[in-house]
Order: structure tokens, then sequence, then C-alpha cells
């Protein structure tokens, strides 16, 4: 199994030398305590937490799973999971970025984010459950009456409550415009509410006194489509104890993520109170639903950091032929297999791939604080832009290469990577959910080319290539980053090329932009990593000769490979992007199979 | 659970119009027999077979696995494994391409091999009994004495006793050179061995009344390395019925093929009968290694079939949110998912990969054929070469693409593609273990461009080149074609450039090659694949307007697909290998992580 260490040097380096919230954070009102010393204590508080009590639990999870007791209904989770959550509560984890009107201890996304990364990385499954009590946290927080609030927020933010955010039906996922939950009012303000929800994530379970779920419903007289659905508030209990007739009908068996309990939830007439205004449902569940496709992308990013750790320690140690340039171990019965050039591509594969998510995570939480925060209304619009534009970058980008990551750790370890026991396959089977739920891969690339691009007229995209463009112009003549500007520059004006050869080509047929949607999203993940990169080997090449410089030349090392190796991936995105939407579109549909 | 319906109608397009077995196979000697009505019964009744017994056992033996008794030893199949395995034995399957000598009936391997794809395609796991029984039979027809021939031979071709192969150990996998079993002359000419063996599919298990296991050991004075191994025989029963102390230990607990029993297994001073020479052990290991890595090869190609039939059925039904451009099925609550361009990606990636991995089957299935029976030297020594070479490019490259292809299957389920009721997930799972094991990917790469390309001067590439070389000059000025002349002549020349480009970089450091080995078998793979699309597209679109259009118009889109979508990775591969070895050996081994 592997053994989870925290990369607290290397969230130090993002956070203080790269992405420097430090510069930013203390001056933003509010966040006046969130200083250097505050985050340090934090994040070795959480790190401890996570590799001494999430992480031993993770393998045994796996094999144990959720116990449903189908004549009480109740969910049991893994041994050690309560205890682990009840720690969690008393260190105050829950409160942590939550306002302290309710009891939160008011502190940054900033800081939030490499926490949930370590919680990911040591037990994804485990992770989620308070991971979506916060989303039901931050809907209520943005939508909910003085009142609802009140009676919510400060046991959501003790943890001694937990959320849900009830969604999916079995005819609808992605097209929630399906949906027929019904929400029928008492006449009380109230409303009754009848429906079958599956698919929901922490669903019933033995670690909290209360379960609020959030869910879906349509009212007798809503419109059609997604216009017609409304969001409640559904308590597990009542406020005088007795039982809402919410309850789990079952739990699914799964790949993956076997010690989260993904329930059927019975809606039979359950209590509810409507949250926001009526009809305006699913916009009010995108305040949970942005969030929660970030949470997604760290599930990617944690996984992939878990993997590189197991992989890593694993080719150091394990012997196995002689390296093709002589034994580098001739003392030894072979070399460890960390000599090969094919194991060294899989761990720096996996390693670029998570130092530059972790840099974008860094960077998206920090617009999140500012978009939240800054006295500046125009420094607000800024950072919502960028975070609307690289949250479904995010989101798929870092859960595909999460995968991706987690393959590779597996592959390292040869034919022991599919025995469960040495815990890689796990990762690989945890992992490949993060790009299916929260809106499918698929899901996220229309909404970055076709409503975060294409429907602004690309506006977004020019406020971030801004950036870039300037970064590029600034060190033009900067020899120890020309393997980096050329290479960006010249994206750069492909992607300009391309965004406005997809839009013209989908005025005339909108299957283009659906064609193009998923290459093009990774075309806008490796702008961003390159230009991380770009930037992170800036710092590094700065801080040379300071007494670090180990690190700071795997930091050079590691972005000369994703340069020479992973960023080429962009000359197979543009060829497929000009193919366009013929070859997909030109067979019938009856005669895919005969 | 995804029904499967063996692809009869691709199978007849592969072997009968584009490979056209039937203008060779009956001339050869010994396979006057096979003719064209021959081939469709057995493929009928193997078809019959697959869909009706085997495929309706997988999902449930994936959730029963197979059952340990510490006390006896004995491994329990999973229900209904038994069962079929027995009809299987009296349909005659075990003998099909087994010597007449031995009661076999004679069948060329271009019989056999799309009989083991639709095994495949409908339970991997149960498919693998008989196949580890076939690669026993394989080694000890070609290495045995004519004793040991007539022993064992006629067991295994009737089913009545299986084999497997016994090569891995705890602390050597990829480097047999360190293994420890040792074997001790008895003084009777037989051996006692005594070791430990782990990984051996189909090592236990009640289909059969004997196991015969076909292990490498070391005689007591052998040579160090692999030229000190030696394969011998050891019967789980001897003839007079006693029992033989090589037991199974325990078995794995695995990610997927649950249902196949991975065992450890004992040797405790086990009887074993020396097969082939002395020392030799290895050589005649590979015997059976090559049928085995292309078995592998025909497990991702059968998982991407049945991934890609059960993807097919649920895009087409289900059904949510409408067409980019317009409503399909306005009388329906929504469109059918197949109507989006992303998610007919997704479809047609698994079609052309799978169509295109057939293709190639069939083509190395004729060469063994070739191989194996022609009368004239010269051709039977261009077949073997074109074995060799393309050996490791269908194990490595078909793995990888029908583990994408299982993904991909999976990903159009959306989130119920993750529960395992659905199957999906579970052909994920099955599907990992075909990069790793027979050599893992990364060590068929090295094979291929190490052994199979540098080490003989590229002869074995020139002769496979020539031919696609030809195919491209016969067709310059065929319009029809043109989408894949100009790149395949493109890829022809890049590949000569860059071959000899890494050739002249490794003889200054080996290391080049290690680098460049995993692309370059895909850039082959992707050569391989073009070659065989345009050969296809040729056929269908010679044959169109002879009553059977809409296959051929499906067989030139499905190739326009590959070309426009699949093939443009050759870019960034060759991108990647031009970056060299330099971006993956810089970094230090200790400082991978801080």
């Amino acid at each position: 199994m592997p053994t989870y260490k925290a990369p607290l040097r290397d969230f130090d380096f993002v956070l203080n030398e790269l992405i420097k919230v430090q510069d930013i954070i203390p001056a933003l009102p509010g966040y006046e305590e969130a200083t250097q010393d505050i985050f340090t204590s934090y994040l070795e508080a959480a790190a401890q937490f996570c590799e001494s009590e999430l992480a031993p639990l993770n393998r045994q999870a796996d094999e144990e799973g959720c116990q449903f007791d189908p004549s009480t209904k109740a969910v049991t989770t893994p041994p050690g999971f309560k205890e682990a959550y009840k720690q969690y509560c008393e260190l105050g984890f829950p409160a942590l970025d939550c306002d302290p009107a309710y009891g939160g201890q008011g502190m940054p996304k900033s800081l939030a984010f490499p926490i949930m990364e370590m919680q990911c990385s040591s037990n994804v499954a485990w992770s989620m459950y308070p991971g979506l009590s916060h989303g039901a946290y931050a809907a209520i927080h943005a939508h909910g009456t003085a009142e609802q609030k009140a009676t919510y927020l400060p046991r959501l933010v003790d943890g001694s409550w937990t959320g849900t955010m009830c969604l999916t039906e079995p005819h609808c996922g992605t097209d929630l415009g399906l949906l027929k939950t019904r929400a029928e009012p008492n006449g009380d303000g109230s409303y009754s509410i009848t429906g079958t929800k599956i698919f929901i994530s922490a669903g019933e379970h033995d670690l909290s006194d209360n379960i609020i779920h959030l869910v879906l419903a349509r009212l007798p007289d809503a419109p059609k489509d997604v216009k017609g659905i409304s969001l409640f508030i559904v308590p597990k209990y009542h406020a005088d104890g007795s039982r809402n007739p919410v309850a789990c009908g079952s739990l699914e068996h799964k790949m993956g993520i076997k010690a989260n309990a993904t329930a059927v939830i019975n809606l039979d007439g359950a209590k509810g109170y409507l949250i926001g205004e009526a009809n305006k449902g699913l916009s009010c569940m995108f305040t949970m639903m942005n969030a929660a496709r970030l949470g997604c992308g760290m599930q990617g990013l944690g996984i992939g950091e878990a993997s590189f750790q197991g992989a890593l320690a694993y080719a150091r140690e394990r012997l196995q032929m002689r390296a093709l340039t002589g034994a580098k171990c001739p003392d030894k019965a072979a070399d460890p297999i960390i000599v090969h050039p094919d194991v060294r591509r899989m761990l720096l594969t996996q390693k670029a791939y998570t130092e530059a998510g972790r840099a974008l995570t860094a960077l998206l939480a920090l617009q999140l604080d500012i978009e939240d925060k800054h006295p500046d209304a125009a420094a607000r619009q800024d950072a919502a832009d960028l975070v609307a534009l690289l949250t479904p970058v995010a989101k798929a980008f870092m859960t595909d290469n999460g995968y991706e990551a987690a393959n590779m750790g597996m592959q390292v370890f040869g034919g022991h990577g599919f025995i469960r026991e040495w815990g890689m396959e796990q990762l690989v089977r945890d992992c490949r959910i993060s790009q299916i739920y929260e809106g499918t891969n698929g899901i996220q690339a229309i909404d970055l080319l076709g409503r975060k691009v294409l429907l602004d007229q690309g506006q977004k995209l020019r406020k971030f290539t801004k950036q870039i463009h300037q970064f590029c112009q600034a060190n033009e003549g900067n020899d120890k980053l020309a393997e980096y500007i050329a290479p960006l520059s010249k994206l750069m004006k492909d992607v300009g090329e391309i965004t406005m050869g997809i839009g013209m080509a989908s005025l005339q047929n909108k299957d283009e932009a659906g064609a193009a949607a998923s290459d093009y999203l990774r075309l806008i993940g490796h702008l961003s990593y390159a230009w991380l990169w770009a930037r992170m080997a800036e710092v590094a090449h700065a801080r040379l000769g300071q007494g670090d410089d180990a690190f700071y030349q795997a930091k050079i090392a590691t972005g000369r490979f994703y340069m020479a190796k992973l960023f080429p991936e962009v000359h197979t995105l543009l060829a497929r992007i000009k193919g366009g939407a013929a070859p997909l579109m030109a067979l019938d549909e009856e005669h895919f199979a005969f």
C-alpha cells in the first residue's frame, strides 16, 4: 500500500513562490489573519491528519465498502471512518473556509484547496463526505433565507450535520430538464416532495447526526425543461427530531470509491423547504456544481500525486534488469527499475501533470478568493471570468491526466499493480469516476468551447491569453525560458486561429463545435500548463544558488520533460480539430454495426 | 449487461474479402480441408457457444470470483464455468488447431484466432483456462520427446487435462534471469523441483482432471542468468493417479479477470521432467510466449468489441439532451445520445481500433499458418519475419487501444458506466491486465525497437514497409484512396528517418532507444492500421453497388474517421521521439520528490 506523505515543500513553492498568495490574500477584507504562518500551521495539521488518520484507512475501506441494512435503511461506513470524521470535526476542518457569522474560521480557498488535495490523495472516498457537506453549506449560504441559514449553517459548519446534492434520476443525469421529482405545496410554506434520486454521494451514512439533502424538484405548475426546476432543503430529521420520509433505498455497487455511500434516495412525501426562487433551482445548484467541479479536478490531482508517490517508492526498490547503458548497482542482483527510460517516462508524466495541476489549482483558488473579497469590482470580474473559463479545464484536464497518472503508477508496478493489496489499482478505480460525475468530461468540453468561449465571443479567453502574451513578451530574450516561449507563442497563435475557425464553422453547423470540444479542452489545458511550467521554471531559475538547488533543478528538469514529451500532444489535437465534424457525423446511426 | 453478438459479417469481410485466406490456406499442405464452408461452420458454432454459453456467465463470475479452500488447496471456479468447459470440450474446440496425430482437428490459426477473439469478447477470464492449456500443448508439441508427446498431448487436445505456464516468482517477472526455483536430478531421469511461482493464471481449478504445469527452474550447476534456465513438465497428478507436491498456496485478489484463478504455486520437491535441452528453457518457453502475446492482443481486441457493442446499444437507447443541430426525435423526451458528436467520437474510436485490430490479427494468423506449412522456405521466412516484427505491436497496440476503447464504452454510459451491474466497468478492469502480463507493453516496445528493428539493421521492418510502399505506388493516382496514400507515404518517410535517427543516437547512448521505444511502437501501430484501413477502403470501394452498400459505406466512413481523428497521433509521437532521452534521464533518482 503506498505510504502517503503530503507534498508540503511543493505547496510552499506553489503558494508562496509561484502564485505568491501572501501578496494578495491578507490584503483582502476578511482575510487579514490568513498570513503565511497561519497557512503553514493549517497545512501541517492537515498533512498530519491525512497521513496518519485518513491514508491508513483507505485500502481496507475499499474492501469493506459501505453496508446497507434494508430493514432500518441505515448505512454503516467502513471501520475507522466515523472516528476519523469525529477527529476532523474536532480539529475544526469543516469550518475552515466557512463564514465566521455561522461559526466558520473564515479562511480562504487558497488554503482550503491544498487541504482538499491532501484528503483526495489519502482517501478520496472519505473526503467526499465533508466535500458534499461543504457544497450544501455553500448553496444555503448563497441562496438561503436568514432563517434557513441560522437553522442549517452552524451545524454544517461544525460538522455535526452533513449535506448532499440530489440531482440525478434514473432517466436523467446530464439532461436535468427531464427530471420528474415533484414538490407539492403543503400550504404552510413547506412542500411535500416525492420522487427517486440516484447516484447520491454520501447520501446516507453514520458519520453525522443529520443529513441535509438539497433536492431538485418541480413545482406543480412549473414550466417544462430546466426553467421549471426548484431547489429544496430536505433534512433527514426535522428540528423536533422526527424522521422525514427521505430514505436510502439501496446502495450502488461500484467500480471504485466503494467506501463512499452512493445511495438511491427515495422521497416519499418528504417535507422540504424552497431555497432561492421558485424555478431557479438549477442556477442555485450551480453554486455547488462549480465548486464541485473544481473539487472533482482535485480528485484527479490528489490521486495522481498518491499514485506517483507509490510508483516512485516501488521504482526505487524493485530490482529488475540492468540499465541499458550498463549496470548501475553492480553489487545488487539487478538495478532498480527507475534506471529505465520507460519507467522514468511514466514517473515524470505523473510528476509533471501533478505539479502543473497543483499550480493551476492554486491559481484558481486565489481567483475565487479575489472574486469573493476584492473591493474592486473590475478585479472581481476578472477573477470570476478566469474561474469560469478554467473550471471546465480544471475538472476535465486534471481528471483525465489523473487517470492517466494512476494507470501509469499501476503500470510501474507490473503484475503487482493488478493485485489489490498493493493499493495501486484502487487509485485507478477511485479516479475513474472523476471523469464522469459533476458533468462528464465531454460536457465540460462543451461548456468550455460553447458557453465560455464562443458564446461570449472569446472575451474570457482573450483576457486569459493576454496574460500569457504579456509573459511571453516579457521573456522574449530570456535564454533560460526559450524552450517555453517559442512553443507557447506558437500555440497562442494556433489557438486564436482555431478558435476563430471553429466559431465560423459552427455558425453553419453546430456539430462543428461539438466535434471539436474535447480536443479543444485539452488544447487549452496544455496552454495553461505550458504557461504555468514556464512560470515555475522562471521562479526556479531565479532561486538557484540560494541553498535549495536540488529542488529547483528538479522543477527545471520536470518542466523540460513536460515541454518535450507531454506538450507535443497539441500537434495531434490541432490536426484532429482541423479534421472537423464530418468524419464523426457521416455514418448513419443504424450502420454502426452489422 | 452488454449482450454479445459475434461480428460474423466482419469476420467474413476480413477473412474472405480483405486477407483472402481462401486463396492461400487450402493450398497449404495439411490445410486442404480448411475451406470457406468449414470456416463458416466453425465460426457459427463458436459464435453460438460464446453468445449463449460464455457471455451470460461473465458478469456474475466477476462478482463471485474463484474460491480457494486452504485445507484441501482446491480452487472452485464460478458457477457455470465447469459446465461451459465441458461443453467446449464436447464441441471439440480444444482440438481445433492441434495436430491430428494427437487427436487434433488440424485447423489453421486463421480460423482459431477469430474464435479466440469471440471468447475474449464474451468472457475473457474463462477463455484463459483453455488459452493457457493451448500454450502448454504448443510447448510440448514443439519441444517434447515422443514419449512426452504421447503422454500429454492427447489429454491436452481433448481438454480433459489443462496446462499452465509457471515463470514468475515474487522477486522476478520481467527479469527471469533472477529466478530461484531449483530442479535436482532424482537419478531416474526425473527431477525434484522446489520453489514458489506467482501470478500463475489458471494455476488451480476444477475444470479438468489434471493440470500440467510447465515450470522454469534451475539445474544445480546451471549458469547464472537466463542461460541457466530449464523447462520442466510438472503434472499435478502422476500417471498412477498419485498427487505430485505442486499445490496452490493462495489466490491473488485482483482488479479484474477475477474468475480466472491467479495462483501462487508452491513446488515442494515436485517431480518434473525436463522438456527440451537443459539450460534452454527460456527459448522453449518463448514458443508459448509469442502465441501468448498474440493471445493477449486479442484480449484487447475482444474486449474493445464487447465494449463497443454495449456502448452502441446504450447510445441508441439512452435519451438525453437534444442534438446541437436541432431535435432529431421530437416525439421523444430527448434525442438518443448517439446524435452527439462527442459520443460518436467515442463509438467510432472503439469501432475503428477494433476493426483494424481484427484485420491485423487475421493478417498475422495467416503468416503463422504460412510459417508453419508453406512448402517454400523463403515464404516461411518472410512470414516468420512479419510475425516477429508485428507480435509486440499486436500485443501492446491492441491492448492499449482495447483499454482506451473499454474506457470509452464506460464513458458513453455516464454514471451508469461506473455501476457494476451494467458490465461496462468490468471490461475496463478485465482489459487492464492485458497491458501488463506476457511482458508489459513497455517491454514489448523495447522488443520491437531493440531486437526486431535495430538489432537486425531494419531488415524485417524494410520487408514490411516494402509491402506498404508497393501498395502506395499502385494507388498513387487513385482518388478514392487519396486520403490514405499521402499521409501513409509521409509516415513511411518519417518512420525511415526516425528509425535511422534513433539507431544512430543509440550507438552513442542506448537510453535513446529505451526512451523512444513506447512512442515508436505506437508509430508502427499506426503505420500498420493506416495501411490496413487503406486496404479495407480499397475493398469496400470495389464492392459498392453489389448489394451490401451500407456495410461497405460504413467501412469507408470508419476508415475516414480513423485517418482524420486517430492517425494524427503520429504527429505527437514523432515530436516526442525527437525530444530524445535527455528529458527522461536528466533528473537524479533521489530528486524525484522532496
